[in-house]
């Protein structure tokens, strides 16, 4: 299935942030709720070889939250953070941090906003800021795009069967 | 009482992060017990005429914070934040929101280092990332420098008085 909306991933030279835009077919309280919501995430983050499991996930402001993603052979990857705020339905701002560098300590504030447009049409607008550009370049140049790409599509088709439904 | 350590901030034109740096004649794991024990806390964070509270110090990485600060008016500025990570007595990683500006969400994660110089010396270095150049910029403009020299002065006086007793 073709859908119309594409994910957009902006990274300006020499900056040390990147902006994910994305729109979707689903009012705002569905699409913030599938941004927050386990039993949700668990069905469309991640690119499609990977499994998602949830080792922590605690909701709103203050709360911790671990992910783990798992390949068709049994390598893991987990990322982990804590929400600043959690403001339903129009903001998230969290810290993130993926356990796969070769060090600790490179963390990304990430600030999600969800814009409606329309009733049953929302745009999502992600900013990541990283501690520099280069932890910046090495994210992008890790096949983020890609992975975010395919969770977007999986998003969509989610929202189709809830739409459904 | 003039002392040769003198807090350095870094604010280099046109981007969305900004340095201190500050050392201390006071040994690492004493500096990390500054900055992250609320008793000491109070006796040193803030500009000189301020009064310090704590609303709410939960340590540790996930722990949440709120501080208040109120001025001989009575006037009471909040800042809060959670722990992304804290590792004794080398980092601390967290977010940072000051409660006065006129819009929620402008958040920094600030990431902090302790760097011992030899036994009884110790570099601090802070970084703060902001969601925009602009955030930064007011920041600046807020005399940020002013209270963080001040503080960093009553500090020197505290690790004085630790130090002799």
């Amino acid at each position: 299935m073709e859908t119309k909306n594409q994910t957009k991933v902006t990274v300006e030279p020499g900056k040390q942030e990147l902006f994910i835009t994305r729109e979707f077919e689903a009012p705002r309280e569905l699409v913030f709720k599938a941004f927050t919501d386990p039993e949700l995430l668990v069905r469309w983050l991640g690119p499609c070889e990977l499994t998602m499991t949830i080792d922590r996930y605690e909701p709103g402001s203050g709360g911790q939250w671990r992910f783990i993603h798992i390949d068709p052979h049994g390598n893991a990857f987990g990322f982990h953070g804590v929400n600043h705020e959690v403001e339903a339905p129009e903001r998230i701002i969290r810290t993130f941090e993926f356990e796969g560098l070769p060090e600790k300590g490179h963390v990304v504030l990430e600030t999600a906003k969800f814009e409606p447009l329309g009733s049953n049409r929302t745009r999502v607008i992600i900013q990541s800021v990283f501690q520099s550009v280069a932890d910046r370049d090495g994210m992008v140049q890790s096949g983020m795009e890609r992975g975010v790409t395919e969770s977007h599509e999986s998003l969509d088709q989610l929202f189709e069967e809830i739409m459904i439904n």
